[in-house]
C-alpha cells in the first residue's frame, strides 16, 4: 500500500473527468452486471474545467465503510456504492487467489471511506464521480486495467467511458458475463485540439426521472429502442469513429445531433414518456440549426443528457462568434455577472444579416452561464499527500465539508 | 345539378367534422397521390362542436375558381386545392367517357366557387375543411364513394377519415395507384356512447412546423420511422379496432398515448427535429399519467397532433372529476369566464387525498379553454338554402365575411 501504513492506513487521491456521449448509451441487457445494449461514444472534457477529486482510504481501524460527496456524507448502502465497492472485493480476492502479488491485497477485507467532490456546480448536470471512485480504488487495490471498466460501471455505465481521455468508446461486448463491455480509447485528447466544448447551462427547473430508472422503463415498453439499439446504433458507430479520425466536424455534429435526437425520441416513446428537454433546451435546438443554415454548413452541434442543459461542441474559429450569438439571443439579465466560466473565449461582433436571418426573439435570462472547455485526459493520480480530501483519521478534511 | 339551374349555378351547401387520430398518420410513400406509409384511425368528433360548413357552387358564368376560407379570399393557386379540383375534374369526365349518366356532370367544365366557415376558433388547431370540400364536391359533381376519399385526401390526407361518423380507418392500402387506400368505418358514432372527448386549448406559441412539410422531412430523415410504419403499426391497427369493438377503455387509452408519443418521438428523430409539444402539453401527460396512477388504471387519455393542444379521450362517468382536476392544476386567472365549452361537464369535488397525491404545482392560465364533445355523424348535406355561404351572385354572403 502506497503510504500511511504505520498507521495501517491507506489512502489515494485522484481527480477523473467528465464525459459527453455523442453517440447515447441508453438501456442495459443486464441490470447486474451493467452491459448496455449498444456501443457508445463519448469526448472526455478537460479536467481543468471539469473534474471529481476522489480520496480512497482504507484502514483497519475503520468500523464501516463511508462515503461524503460533495462534502456531505451519504448513505452508504446505495447500492450503486455497495456493488462498486463488492466488485473491487471481489476482483482483488480473485488475484489473491491465484497467487498474484505484484500488488498488496490485504488491503481488500479492510472497510473504505471514500470522500468525493466536484469542482463545478450540481446544475451543470454532470455525473462523474463513478469514474473517480474506480480510478482511485483501482491504485489502491492494484486491479488490473480490463477489470476497471466493470468496477466504473457498477458506479455508473458511461462512467466508464471516464477513464480514457479524449475520444472514448464503450464497446457493447458479445459475452454473457460483459468481460468484453469494455472503455477504450479511439483517439487521445490532442488528436483533434480544434474541437472545443460549451456546456449551457439553462434556467433551473424540476426535476425529471432519473437516468438508471428512466432507461429501464425505456428497455421494457420502447418499441423503437430495440431497432434503434439492434440497427441503428451499429452503423452510427462506425461512421462516428471515422469522422473523428478525419477530423470531419460537419459529419461529426449533424451525427452527434441526430443521435442525441434519438435518444431523446426514445424517451418520448417510453410509456409512460419521458421528458428531458424543455423549451428553453427546444430554442437552443432551434439557434443552433438557424446558425448552421445562415453559413450553409455544420458549424455547431448540440447534444443533451438526462436533462435539459445543452452541450455544444463547435471548433476553435466558430467559437467566439457562437458563444457571442447565444449572448445576444439569451441575454442576461444583469450584465456584468460572469455568463463564460472556464477557457477564455475572444469577443466578437455580429452582423446584422446573421441576427435578421436567425430571426428568433431574445429569451432574457433563458441560459444560466456557459463552461467553456475542450477534450481532455483521463483520470490521474495526486502524488502531493495535501490534495488527499480525507485527513490521517479517514475523516475528511475541514475544507471539504459543507453544511 | 341540384338547384338554381335557371341561372346555370349549381349550389350545394354541406357540413364536415373533424376527427382526431388516434393511430397516427405521419409519412406519404407517394406524395402526388397522398398515399400514407401507414394505416391510421381517428374518431369523429360531434359537428354540435365542431364542424365546418361548405359551400361549393359551380356556374358557366364563373371566370375563374375561388375560394373563402373563414370569410377571407383565399389564394386558389394554392396546390391543395388546385390537385382537389384536378382530381374531382378527373373522376368527373371519366364518369361522362364511360357513359355513366346517373348524375349530371356538364358542371365539371366549369369553374367553381368554394366558400368554408369552422364554427371553432383557429386556435384549437383543428385542421378539417378538406373533407367539407370532397363531400360538398361529391354530392355537386356526383363522385362514387370510392373516390371520395381520393377526392378528400388531395385536401389534406387525414380529412378522408372525416368522410363518415364514428371510428374510422384509413386504410394503407397495396395498390400503386392508391385506388385501395382508402376510409373505412370500424364502427359508428352510437357504438360506444360512453367515450367522451376534450380538447385542452393551451396558451398560445410560436407556429411549429406545418404538418405537410414536417412529414416530408420525416420521411426523409427519420430511421425510426420506416420501423414504425412497417413493424409497430400494422400490430398496432390490429389491436386498436380489437379493442374499439370490446369498448376497453382501458386498452384505449394507453394505445392511443402510446402512438401519440410514438408520433412525436419520430418528429423528435427527424433532421431537424420537430417539436410539437411544449411545457404545457407535458404538464398534461405528466397530469394524465399522475390522474390514472392515482386509480391505478386508465381512465383518461391524452393524444396530440402536429400542436400543442391536448385531446383528451375519457369515459362519461369519469369527466366531472377530471375536468375538475384540470380546472385545479389550470386555473383561470378571471374567473366567471367560461372554461368549458360545448356539451355540459357536471361539477365534482376532488378529495384532498387526490391532489396531493398527483403532487404538481398548478399553472395558472396554462389552458386557455377546454372543448367538450363526444364522436359523431360524419358529413351532411344541408337541405334548407338558407344556409348557403354563397349568394345567387356566387359571392359569400355578407354573414360570412370577415375583415
Amino acid at each position: 500500500m502506497p503510504e500511511n501504513d504505520k498507521q495501517s492506513l491507506s489512502m489515494v487521491t485522484c481527480t477523473a473527468p467528465v464525459n459527453i456521449a455523442v453517440i447515447k448509451y441508453w438501456g442495459k441487457r443486464d441490470e447486474d452486471l451493467i452491459l448496455p445494449i449498444n456501443s457508445s461514444l463519448s469526448v472526455t472534457l478537460h479536467q481543468d474545467q471539469l473534474k471529481t477529486t476522489t480520496t480512497v482510504a482504507c484502514s483497519r481501524n475503520f468500523q464501516q465503510d463511508r462515503i461524503w460527496l460533495n462534502g456531505k456524507g451519504e448513505d452508504i448502502s446505495n447500492p450503486r456504492l455497495q456493488s462498486c465497492l463488492q466488485e473491487i472485493r471481489r476482483f482483488s480476492r480473485k488475484r489473491r487467489n491465484t497467487g498474484d502479488s505484484t500488488s498488496d491485497v490485504s488491503g481488500v477485507s479492510h472497510k473504505v471511506h471514500i470522500c468525493s467532490v466536484n469542482n463545478f456546480p450540481t446544475a451543470a448536470g454532470l455525473a462523474s464521480s463513478a469514474s473517480g471512485y474506480a480510478f482511485a480504488i483501482k491504485i489502491l487495490f492494484g486491479v488490473e486495467n480490463e477489470q476497471l471498466s466493470a468496477v466504473a460501471r457498477q458506479g455508473s455505465g458511461s462512467a466508464c467511458r471516464s477513464l480514457y481521455g479524449g475520444f472514448v468508446q464503450w464497446k457493447l461486448g458479445e459475452q454473457l458475463d460483459g468481460k468484453d463491455s469494455l472503455a477504450e480509447q479511439v483517439e487521445s485528447e490532442s488528436y483533434w485540439p480544434e474541437l472545443r466544448v460549451l456546456i449551457l447551462v439553462v434556467s433551473a427547473e424540476q426535476k425529471s426521472v432519473g437516468s438508471t430508472s428512466g432507461m429501464h422503463t425505456s428497455v421494457e415498453t420502447s418499441q423503437l429502442l430495440k431497432y434503434r439499439a439492434d440497427v441503428v446504433v451499429p452503423s452510427r458507430m462506425e461512421e462516428m469513429i471515422r469522422v473523428i479520425r478525419e477530423r470531419d466536424f460537419p459529419a461529426f455534429g449533424e451525427l452527434t445531433m441526430k443521435d442525441s435526437n434519438q435518444f431523446h425520441a426514445i424517451c418520448l416513446d417510453t410509456y409512460p414518456p419521458i421528458f428531458y428537454l424543455n423549451n428553453m433546451s427546444h430554442r437552443i435546438i432551434s439557434l443552433v440549426h438557424r446558425y448552421n443554415q445562415y453559413y450553409g454548413e455544420t458549424r455547431v452541434a448540440y447534444t443533451f443528457d438526462a436533462g435539459p442543459n445543452a452541450v455544444i461542441y463547435t471548433l476553435q474559429d466558430h467559437l467566439p462568434e457562437f458563444v457571442q450569438v447565444v449572448r445576444h439571443f439569451f441575454p442576461l439579465e444583469v450584465s456584468g455577472e460572469e455568463f463564460v466560466k472556464g477557457l477564455p473565449v475572444c469577443s466578437a461582433d455580429l452582423s446584422e444579416e446573421l441576427k435578421r436571418d436567425i430571426n428568433m426573439e431574445p429569451t432574457p435570462k433563458g441560459i444560466r452561464y456557459i463552461i467553456s472547455t475542450k477534450a481532455g485526459p483521463g483520470p490521474c493520480v495526486m502524488k502531493d499527500p495535501n490534495h488527499h480530501l480525507l485527513g490521517a483519521d479517514g475523516l475528511p478534511k475541514k475544507s471539504v465539508i459543507s453544511d
